[in-house]
């Protein structure tokens, strides 16, 4: 079963007016009055499009597409209720992210329903209503962005924005079998969202395709020195998944469904679809993650809801969703010393997990452990809703980035749906690794060096899933390219290196081998200090490679390959390595 | 006025036995039964000794130099108390910094008073009584490092642990006229240390000399996974100061002290003197920073000691220091929703102090804005407190690393103290500043190369004076030094290229060359772009210096110099150069 969501090419098909008329129209079909909390006027809407239309898309990469907002994040002119009729008051100023993406041509169309002040990860806890999943009515639609996730599945936008905290942008995408962007905290400005956990929260997007997200994802975000979570991390969009990765699943006896064996299924077909991509699944201990989970339910930090709107909470509680109500009213007993206790806590077992993820180049969870009808969670709201965050809890408090991403479908033709998770800074890897699984294939060509960036061509122990990769990885490289040099190279086994090391040496014009290499960015200062760590005999000189580009990448001194095994016949280190094996 | 200290050179002069001898009589010469809580038996300390002399001082780089230690930092088989006698209880393990010091050949000797629980900034909130201010006796020593300080300056011992969570490090060095190292936050483990504010505390050296505060530093620092505020910063130790740099100072009107002008005339010609050695020194507005230090006082960073004394202060209250009491007992009253409401101000505090110390070398101000005497203090015991924190209790809330040095004299003959801050990890850095004001001159041939730098051997082009120098100079590279290649190179003239290059490439050991090098050090990102725009056939790898040691640098591609003129014999690209014009 497949959304009805439709991609941005469809929307890029249309002019501006055009969808700005199908999205309308999609709306009403929906027929869905808790999808949207507040319209855009549709003569404004259009209005903007025909404007746009008239200017044309010279410098707007996201120009006509029309797009939703999760209504605790501000666009000028229209209310921010957050699920709180009495909260509601026009924005005078559209959020930081928002404006970026209206700049860059995208048009709002409105503004989504979603869990009362974004607590909770059901999409029932609203007074205005639960809105439709997309796939099965009967099905809750996922929270707190409940309706940013389910108008992208309708088709009725081309993306939408959401927030996260605890897994507010993955739950709903998962649970409507579209993309879900969790990016990393402070990647999007948060000046203009209405908080829930400032410390933990970040704006999110949901799209049809990875690509969609990751694109729209690196539109928005911009640091903004006036949110103090903003950070200048790595840019987002869509790096190539290298040929091999390492992706860290939970043991078996630690794979927690609640009884959904459909979803138990689909996960471990998931895992087989992921694997075939070349990525090598690794079983480790998700217990400290799991307690990383328990310690955001039962530690401080539902204070910071608590001080988001300590106003309408102290003068107004009756206004509030009572289980919004019962649960931010927990902070009350909550003291200085036990959030202290907590931070620390927090802070050890961030210690404890570092080294897991360590060599790791994501984790693969199912997105949602099981799928619940809106009846269920009526009967038990607050279970069923902790239990939805099994796989999502501990993400932001380990400063983690994440993307959900259907993957197969369960049995009863629900959509499954894997979410990678990775560290803060590795959005656009985790967006490659998604669009693998997405499409079920690694792209083969190449993309572009990002800008500011440096590409280098490794050949040996810097390989993707060789000793030195992490030489890389932990400089937040990103894997561009697997391609080969010109034929002007002989490749050479170093004798004693430790990790075993092969030696790149240029000959004339023609008369050597094409040699494998893989090309990864990175930053200045990363290649800066990569480039002093490289012991000698080897160096950074600039290859020749077989597409006829060059690039910066490793050689060695002629002096040194005196004496050395000539293993430039194997055409990669790979490959004899795979051999002296 | 100086202080009675002696340096590492003078106990260096004697053996280790001599050394401990000597310690303990000075001790006893003192005569301040308030110094020390207690002492290492006399008999056991002479053994350790011993048992060095007879080993050697092989690989040991603090052979035989008596130290002492803060009363909360544990030292194997010796109480800590923390200064509250009913905390009192014989550690079995040594403090992780402890036993890289003890590991690294010195000795403890014994354990230093302190104002309870490392609360205050005064040195007389302790019930083993007021150590003597080592300069004046009527003076207090300042806190609440109070015994570790006074010891130093008594020349009791070679160096001695602090501990600084608001000024602690750093008060009592500048009252007892010696050094204070408040290394960056993490870059010495706390574990083993009673923690006084777990999020901002760390451990400090005081010692007779910058050099011998950052040889204790070095030697003490490491990671220590088991301290979730460890982290991997940059070397400590002493990197010279550069011929440029700038410093920021308040404005004349922001300038605190209170009352007492010949700290305020002492500091104007402290700062002629750091403008002597080439510093710029900058007016900025220092409200955002004495916002900082206010934020300390009234926030919740008390709930840390509440939590790190809550057995006491919950069963026992009446055992602790009636002043601590009070100040400690205040967190009772603060709710996890101010905590959050205080992180956030921090933070944003932080964002607006970035661009104030952008562009700034360091900070320097006075270490104590005022001295005052043992019975004025008791007078007042929380106002004047308070008033010494004003140019230290900012800094560890803000991320930042700080020394204090004697510099100048005040009227009355007390030594005068800079307290230089800069950003974490500057720690070398700001100890080269400080070095530099101590002997009153900048070092002139510095060879080493600056913290965090990378230092590159260039060899043609980019020699000064040469064509491409200003690769370099634009990049904000130092110059470090001339020196030649090991004799295993050879220089070839490259034809055909604009500007004229030459290619320096390796052969067999001893069978070329040395060949001239200048030896420059960059950022590492000014390092990354400066290779990423290096051409083939040239390149960068490591090569053997003349003096033993190795450096990156320029290397040529072997297949390059095929019929290239060998020049080798000129001994460097200049006379080279000078010959050919």
């Amino acid at each position: 079963m497949r959304s009805n969501g439709r991609p941005f090419s469809e929307w890029r098909a249309l002019s501006a007016v055009d969808a700005v008329r199908r999205s309308f129209e999609t709306i009403r079909a929906a027929n869905d009055p808790a999808a949207f909390i507040s319209l855009k006027d549709e003569d404004q809407a259009l209005a903007e499009a025909a404007a746009l239309d008239a200017a044309g898309p010279e410098g707007k990469p996201l120009f006509g597409l029309p797009f939703a907002v999760k209504d605790n994040i501000d666009v000028a002119g229209l209310q921010t209720t957050a699920a709180c009729p009495d909260f509601a008051h026009v924005a005078e100023k559209s959020a930081f992210a928002v404006q970026r993406l209206e700049d860059a041509g995208a048009i709002c169309i409105g503004k989504t329903n979603l869990d009362q002040f974004a607590t909770g990860l059901v999409g029932v806890r609203s007074p205005y209503g639960v809105p439709k999943n997309a796939l099965d009515p009967a099905l809750i639609p996922g929270g707190s962005s409940s309706g940013s996730a389910a108008t992208v599945a309708a088709g009725a936008v081309a993306f939408s924005l959401g927030t996260d905290t605890a897994g507010s942008g993955r739950i709903p995408a998962g649970l409507n079998g579209i993309v879900g962007l969790k990016p990393s905290v402070g990647l999007l400005s948060a000046t203009g969202m209405v908080p829930a956990c400032r410390t933990l929260d970040t704006i999110s997007i949901f799209a049809v395709t990875v690509a969609d997200a990751a694109e729209a994802a690196a539109v928005a975000q911009a640091y903004d020195a006036s949110d103090f979570m903003s950070r200048a991390l790595p840019l987002a969009g869509v790096s190539p998944m290298p040929p091999q990765i390492t992706v860290g699943v939970p043991l078996p006896d630690q794979r927690q469904f609640f009884g959904d064996g459909k979803s138990q299924k689909a996960y471990e077909a998931d895992l087989e679809t992921l694997a075939g991509l070349g990525a090598t699944i690794r079983e480790i201990d998700f217990e400290p993650l799991h307690a990383v989970a328990r310690l955001l339910y039962e530690g401080p930090w539902v204070a910071e809801r608590y001080h988001a709107i300590r106003e309408i909470i102290e003068d107004r509680p009756d206004v509030l969703h009572p289980v919004t109500r019962k649960i931010i009213g927990g902070a009350e007993g909550i003291t200085a010393v036990d959030t202290f206790d907590a931070i620390y806590k927090l802070q050890t077992m961030k210690r404890a997990v570092a080294p897991i993820l360590a060599g790791l180049d994501c984790l693969a969870v199912p997105t949602v452990p099981a799928v619940y009808t809106v009846a269920q969670v009526e009967a038990d709201p607050v279970q069923l809703n902790s239990n939805l965050g099994t796989y999502t809890n501990f993400v932001n408090l380990l400063d983690l980035a994440a993307i959900s991403v259907p993957v197969g479908e369960r049995e009863d033709g629900l959509p499954s749906s894997l979410t990678l998770i990775g560290a803060a800074g590795s959005d656009a890897r985790l967006a490659g690794y998604a669009a693998a699984l997405e499409t079920g294939a690694r792209p083969e060509n190449a993309v572009a060096v990002p800008e500011g960036q440096i590409a280098v061509a490794v050949v040996g122990a810097h390989l993707s899933g060789m000793p030195l990769n992490h030489e890389l990885t932990s400089r937040n490289a990103v894997f561009l390219q697997a391609l080969s040099t010109a034929p002007d190279y002989r490749l050479y086994a170093l004798p004693g290196t430790v990790p075993p090391k092969p030696g790149l040496l240029r000959v004339a014009k023609g008369k050597g081998e094409k040699i494998a290499v893989e090309l990864w960015a990175l930053s200045a200062e990363a290649f800066g200090t990569f480039v002093a760590g490289i012991p000698a005999p080897l160096g950074i000189g600039t290859l020749r490679l077989d597409d006829g580009t060059t690039a910066k990448g490793f050689l060695v001194e002629a002096e040194a390959v005196n004496g050395a095994r000539d293993i430039s016949s194997y055409g990669s280190w790979r490959s004899f390595m795979a051999e002296a094996s």
